[in-house]
């Protein structure tokens, strides 16, 4: 069987090809783009891309360069450092705006172009050559290929970085910039100069939906880092748009002035979509209607996450008089909330309860306590409890990405709460 | 057994009980508050309220009315209706902004005063009366029992109306306000005086979390308004701190300056905290530190959704030939997609092959179009395809809450683009 | 002879003639206004009226009221305390913006809607109706005449005073005013409402130019309080076309919505043009034309005084041998200094010296002085001083109104930094 | 005898002498300035200096020199030219603000950084050095006295030029400049290093009071771009207090962040105090008092212009039967006018009708038009007229400066509307 997703995909493409919008033409270079094409590429988070349209076009990456160097600087820095330098509120500006915070001097978020040249000033490295190395690694890694500098872009895009150069500047007077202004503006505009497919670009917001993850597993940003980077996307990532955008698309995205548009979905799916003509916001036109669309047809909004399932547990006694609680599907706070509400079901003594997890696919963080105080608490009321755990949902492979911030994250994740329960339990 | 749910919330509450902030002195009534009352509650989707705290406290619901009364008001005039009186954007400012949209005199959002008696405004209703009994009749159903005004808060709180006044006036001179200034204040000071305690607070956010349905599954809010309050609530609910909110709690939230504040979290829980002493923000300064608790704690973040299942399916051969897909969990896009990469490994031909849908749990709509139009797929390869399916996830009950969006939503779900899947395999 | 400058102002108005603007249709009986009417009236400041045009029309006084009640409170609280209440900074805003600083919740100048609501609230008056009395009564004396309200205007822009509503309301917010804010709004508009021609307005003006005085010579307004009204004329006059005006017509000025305009060149005259079309600042369009005619033509720019003579005192010896110098013109500080620079030719010794003020004209403050303490010092060298000074420009009539500033003022005017030297010559 | 002007200048600084305000050090070369200096010079129109305190220190000019190159760029470009590029709005802000007008890009006028780059820039040359080279001619010319350029506060400024370059690129974006960003940074700073004495300030402030005229009468800036650059001083020369300014001094002023601060009174005197410390405005605290103290004590507020005579005309009859108008005074619009009014006593019919002008001083342009007319008109009333006007008050000198306004200033005077009097008179 041929999968429909590409199918699906193309007749996407195919409903949102109007022609309005117009190219960049601030920046000669990409004033010669084809404005006609049109693609678009979803990866899952296993690495699995699926595309349609022009799907080997390639592009400047432009702004959505930004998330990814402000997760580098936050790594680099800590996102306490980094929060000193850049706030993230929305500004309701455009993306050339200074728009500082009066008080402090901080750009007002790092998806405008000053946070993003602040930000990119926070990466660390001797001098402007290792710091833009330490990017297009980063980015390198995250799309699963060396990625490349477009020097055509880069040159063109160069002569005509008056806006930024008077930012840096700026950045410079209020003292949120210490390096030299045109250094960094070089720096900077190569970062946005680096060449892009929208397999490139839906593989690395797969990244961030994975929590960092890429498809082999392996870390690539820390927990907390892909979860600042996705809040800050989701409220000043399509400029001064932004609260438009959270109700109609509900979906963390980040746009390109040479027409690409990322989106990420946390636990599912990146999406990238490039069409060079851009609306008056300064985004992708035909990008955006496909997110539009999307966001309705898949269901993929973020406020519309489908309901916790109703029947989450079922208790039956067995004619061994043992009280047996059979648990199935994913296991969430809320989810755990249901069983231990079954658990208290048991009055005080000395029966058997079965806990029967072998239905249960997923179990995060704080449910996995929460059973495990459950089991406890059966425990001190005199119960004898036995588990049916197959896939030792509460067993030692626990926690993992879910545990989430890193040291310096000021994140005080607290598992000892029910911990004295696992340990209860298992000891 | 007894849950350990509440020891759990009454242990949040001791270790955010420092004693900060200071209690709102601009309304003489609210001023006699007894600063050192605490409560939370939180309520799950099916109607359960777990408390801790001082609970049985009563306070005014002030800016926490807010979001019903939006919701309330998109009901009675259509989305795009109320979007061409008030926009969805976060201004950045402080409650009390008046934060009029320069070209269209539009209030910035509905989360704002200015945006929040333009609401009130645009619910149907002869009079002042007809309006607020309208209001307070939605209150009452969404918190599950009648709720009252509380008159010395209402009679101190119109006496200290003048910002209010003022803005009204000004809704009046840009023409956002037909309705008399005065009068539209007077209901406006109504709708804020209602009476509530962290228990209703948290049964009305609940209704939020469960896309507009009751815990009786009564859809007392249709689904598309329900996220777009929940869509503004995120960008918006925080007055000017939304940003650091949204990177910090990541929980769409809105806060009272009687101390109350609420949060949703889309398809899990409603919750309410309530204390009397407010940041510099206006919000709960105790509400705001358990907030960050339990995010941190219960890994509540909107950002911070699991990871898909890495093996959602599984393929075998029976000894009689047939291939079977067992598949198991939650299905949305991304699970579906992956049953469809499964189902790919069937090279053309006149075998059986067995969906096996007995494991799954819950199936989204697009989901559910999926996996039809990969059994038509089969079928037109040549295949005998046989669904085990007993919960009839693939069928009639299909669609519900899931399809959404009611007719003035603009939305254009589009379930014909695989519904001839359906049709080929059902039919 | 019949004298050329009323012709000369029939020249004006026709030149000025043309058709654009459009009258102001937000007051309904403003809208009603013959917008061909044209009229100007000049006023010297001993009381001559000249006019050309419809001189006999009456409109109202609309903003116009504004720097006239500006006086009234300045003299009634003093000018530190009105000071206190409202800035003087020009705010680059359209009339109507509320246009509070930030920090203080001052309103930016008098002559912002904000601004002259607090004024008008600032005049002394147990009750509305005698607040308003006292402005009329004002009103009426510098116009030499009876003024009075039109009723009609006076309850049409009631009807329609939402903003200004909205106004009072926010200043009583910021604490600005203390006032029941219908009742100072409903006073404010009556103000507005003042019907008048432009004889009136010329009248009204005249006395502004001779630093308070009536065209009798009565003190009407004091001169520190004349000087402030003009200041804040100059630049926050014309709204968010302050220093297009000030470069363009130099001439302190405040137009109002019914199509008057007032224009005040200190010393000289009082002009006032009704024309009710308004331009895009709400300024009326032919009145301003008017004024750049007039300035252009007649030299009234602020900046464009007359060089000081450079011949005003010729020294010669008499046959006696006494030495003579003679001094002509107006005395200010600077021909005075030219003055003194004759008297150092004298050589320290016994000899007569003449100064001869005969052909002196004025005198200013500052310019007496000066001569006294010359005189002086050359009696401390020994001459024998000969005063011929048969207006006594020196003398005992001195001082008056040029002496200047009230008690409240704050002003330190220090006579006796020359007095000493008056004392020695007088004694 | 010993002028006792410079002795009241000394005693003016003694009593200004407190010791408040702070040093610039933001440009670490004038951080190293002796705070405690303190100078005065007044010089009149005819090149006379007098001084009081340190007046040889001499200072870098810094912002001073703002409204001399706005002169030059209004001579080089014309002030329609001119205007296209700089606003001359008020902008309520600090002298670093950038200030733009949102819809034209203009910078809002040319007193703040940002306009006086772009008025820099707009100053004829074929590169910076000729630029400069231009400039530094025109402020020596002013000086009297060939000026030049502190080198070692020229290299600290440019060091520390951030903000200006910030500026300087923002300008190239919005269109406003064209040409190289860091050349024109480097020619505005040399600009700002130009090293004067108060005596220098207060001769280039006097050709600005004296309409543009040296003290031996050469016109070295057109009168109406001295009236150009007089209006924009009053309104923005003192940055964000222009309005307490001049209400409170009355006088256009520029001051300089190096502690110089010059006044210009029109047709009187120029003014310059320096004293290095600023108060928080970034104006010379000092020099601010002494100003406030010279405006009070010499009358010099602008607004406070002495009253014009109240008997400037002497009608009698002769002997003979003549009817004599003798005249006395200086002679502007408003006096003219008195004398019509006196000669429209004289009946028609074929009398003897003497104008004495023996005892007028000066006369302005449209005076002199107007009694050329009132002469025409008794002439056509059949009267014989004898003019005595030994100084040719109405005859060929006239016009001179006052006439004034260059061909492309727009400016349309109509010397013709009164010149057919002229004409038939002297005819």
């Amino acid at each position: 069987m041929r999968t429909p997703v590409p199918d699906y995909l193309e007749q996407v493409l195919g409903e949102c090809d109007a022609d309005d919008g117009a190219v960049a033409d601030y920046i000669p270079e990409l004033a010669q783009a084809d404005p006609d094409r049109l693609a678009i590429a979803v990866s899952t988070l296993d690495g699995t891309v699926w595309t349609a349209g022009d799907a080997e076009s390639s592009f400047s990456i432009q702004s959505i360069s930004k998330p990814f160097t402000y997760a580098l600087a936050i790594a680099d820095q800590g996102l306490d450092g980094v929060l000193r330098t850049i706030d993230v509120e929305p500004s309701g500006d455009a993306f050339n705006e200074i728009s500082l915070e009066p008080s402090s001097g901080r750009p007002r978020n790092p998806m405008i172009n000053a946070g993003a040249i602040a930000a990119h000033a926070l990466v660390k490295g001797d001098d402007a050559e290792a710091r833009f190395a330490r990017i297009l690694a980063l980015y390198s890694r995250l799309a699963g290929r060396d990625l490349d500098v477009d020097e055509a872009v880069f040159t063109s895009e160069l002569d005509t970085a008056d806006r930024n150069l008077a930012i840096a500047y700026m950045l410079r007077t209020v003292g949120t910039l210490q390096a030299d202004a045109p250094d960094v503006v070089r720096g900077y505009t190569r970062q946005c100069s680096v060449s892009v497919t929208v397999s490139d670009l839906a593989r690395m917001a797969a990244v961030l939906a994975a929590q960092g993850r890429g498809p082999d597993g392996t870390q690539l940003l820390e927990p907390h880092v892909s979860r600042q980077v996705l809040s800050v996307m989701a409220t000043c990532g399509m400029y001064d748009a932004a609260g438009d955008w959270l109700t109609t698309v509900g979906i963390p995205a980040k746009s390109g002035v040479a027409g690409g548009l990322i989106g990420v979905l946390p636990g599912q799916v990146g999406i990238a979509v490039f069409s060079p003509r851009l609306d008056r916001h300064g985004n992708s036109a035909r990008g955006v209607r496909v997110f539009e669309r999307l966001s309705r047809d898949m269901g993929l909004h973020l406020m519309e996450v489908s309901e916790a399932a109703r029947s989450v547990v079922r208790r039956y006694v067995e004619d061994s008089g043992a009280a047996v609680h059979e648990v199935s599907g994913d296991l969430r706070f809320v989810e755990a909330e249901r069983v231990l509400r079954s658990l208290t079901e048991e009055p005080e003594g000395a029966g058997v309860v079965v806990l029967d997890l072998e239905r249960v696919h997923r179990v995060n963080d704080v449910a996995r306590r929460m059973l495990l105080e459950g089991v406890r608490r059966l425990h001190l009321d005199g119960h004898e409890v036995r588990l049916v755990d197959p896939s030792e949902a509460l067993g030692e492979g626990r926690g993992g990405a879910g545990r989430g911030a890193g040291p310096d994250s000021g994140d005080g994740y607290a598992p000892e709460r029910f911990e004295d329960a696992a340990a209860a339990v298992r000891g």
